[in-house]
């Protein structure tokens, strides 16, 4: 080490930061949990009037709103406590794009993290029956809904990008469809696109009830089961792939990829949502960090960077792939063309 | 909301990092599992290198060393991966300042915050027999043994501020020693003093094998048992007070420095040391962040402001207390006279 980075600049505060960090997961699920960010945004501002609305002790609620404040979830002036802008978009439930709910699904990964050393031993998770692509895996049907609200920007920008509302009769694959949403915005932004939708039925449950809200059923069907197992059939002008290739290694992902490709009609295209780190895999921070919930939840899922899936793309026999921005998303696309 | 904070800036990052935050506690402790921060400290900086030397695979090893390298804790150029200043210091276990065994004991604390809900309604931990300071809770021999790297500095920091080397011949009393730094400090420093150190008889087990360690062992004695039930003695010239008050409520902490205040000779000074948050309870960050974790952790405890201690400690009888840095460390120390 050079003298120049010793002395008073070192502090231990990075590491304990770290070793501690846990505790803003913690807070804000307490937070949640109370359905205090609703209370505050209700205009109860103190603390005696926010912890009679959550039913709490002042105590608790004023070292609780502290901690919040500090970590950016809510501001303080004096003694009054409100929410940030995100805050108020985001966890307060009278919000349309609250998604308190996704803590749940969030925190439902969260124990497998505490064989995280292991994972990194033998580069997966080695939970019996934990991998969570496993068949049926309840946790799919906690993710369709409670990341839908998560969801809805996406699939809407997604939409925009393809010129869903310019286009013709669309036949349409939504391929681990969840929540549905992704489908659903085509349907909606294209009067005439026909959605198939594919995943575990019980999670089908969940978009068929989504499109049915969306006005969209008539034109909705669903594929129960496996994408490596089932039929897609063909024909498709569009198929999508979202949040689906970071679960498995890249020859499985070729795998599927070759499937897609002939599924797809003449001048098709798959649209791939995906945490896409740059090359030098440490930036973006949300794309770059997302490898290490992949590791501690499946036994062989990453994070691939452009580069490895235009490979995979190409392998699989597409002619070419594109990189699309989601800008303010930290989650890009790839279009890749058949 | 203002339409000026609506739109493209808000952003759901700051949610999310809160609500992932407990992989980066779990990603430092696999790295401190698998002795990662030696390996590279050694030299070991591609990932194949530092796989085979921490027995981990090279996707494990991969993922893991680049989410540590995004959270800040090692430097990535190129493929090569090498410590920053700060993991040199406290991460590589050949560095004496190395506190990777802090991580133990954060650890086992951790738990206890999966009730913080329950604590945030209740204003304090209401698991049966885990508050932190129960009876011989075996906790605090963990945090002896663990801890103690980490408080060479600001012990030796306090005895400088103290003055113990240019002073007569001290007695001392240091209240919860636990590993008993501060103490040894003052005797290292003071080679007339005498240092009379009291905690729970397993935990002066620790103390005990650290003044040896520091060759000052005829000049310790101790007291096992209970600060609030044992017989201090008296004519103390300076009282040791270092990270105890947090996990009492004001009224218990008054009742303790009443004794204190009894225990000490004319001129005597306590020196207590804690996270002192400011006024407004949201800075500095690290002080500030603190009283959650007494929330989660024990029935009663809590951080202080330096207005509320010097409240107690004027109540309890003494003339002055004064606030003062242990710059660059985040705890504060007061120094008050009887």
């Amino acid at each position: 080490m050079s003298s120049a980075t010793q002395g008073p600049t070192l502090s231990p505060f990075i590491v304990f930061d770290a070793l501690n960090a846990y505790q803003r997961t913690a807070a804000l699920r307490a937070g949640i949990d109370l359905d205090l960010f609703t209370a505050i945004g209700e205009g109860n501002s103190s603390v005696p009037a926010i912890a009679r609305r959550v039913g709490a002790s002042e105590k608790g609620t004023r070292i609780l709103c502290d901690f919040l404040g500090i970590i950016g979830l809510l501001k303080k002036d004096g003694a009054a406590y409100s929410l940030t802008p995100d805050s108020a978009m985001f966890l307060d439930r009278r919000s349309p794009a609250c998604f308190a709910d996704a803590a749940q699904f969030l925190g439902s990964i969260r124990p497998m993290f505490d064989s995280l050393t292991e994972a990194v031993r033998q580069g997966g998770t080695t939970l019996e029956g934990q991998g969570s692509v496993e068949d049926n895996n309840p946790l799919w049907i906690e993710f369709a809904q409670s990341m839908a609200p998560l969801m809805a920007l996406p699939a809407e920008m997604i939409a925009q990008q393809l010129g869903a509302a310019q286009a013709g009769a669309w036949k349409v694959l939504d391929i681990a469809a969840g929540h549905g949403l992704f489908g659903i915005a085509l349907a909606r932004h294209n009067s005439q696109a026909h959605i198939v939708a594919l995943d575990w039925d019980a999670v089908l449950d969940v978009a068929r009830a989504n499109a049915r809200k969306a006005g969209v059923d008539a034109r909705y069907s669903t594929k129960p089961g496996s994408a490596f197992d089932i039929d897609f059939g063909t024909g498709y002008d569009i198929v999508l792939l979202t949040n689906f290739l970071h679960h498995f290694d890249p020859p499985t992902c070729e795998g599927l990829l070759r499937k897609v490709h002939a599924s797809l009609a003449n001048g098709g295209r798959v649209v791939t949502l995906e945490f896409i780190p740059n090359d030098d895999r440490v930036t973006p921070p949300t794309d770059a960090m997302f490898p290490l919930i992949m590791l501690a939840t499946t036994r062989s899922g990453d994070a691939y960077t452009f580069a490895e899936l235009d490979s995979m793309f190409h392998n699989a026999g597409f002619s070419r792939s594109e990189l699309r921005e989601l800008t303010p998303l930290p989650q890009r696309i790839v279009v890749s063309y058949k």
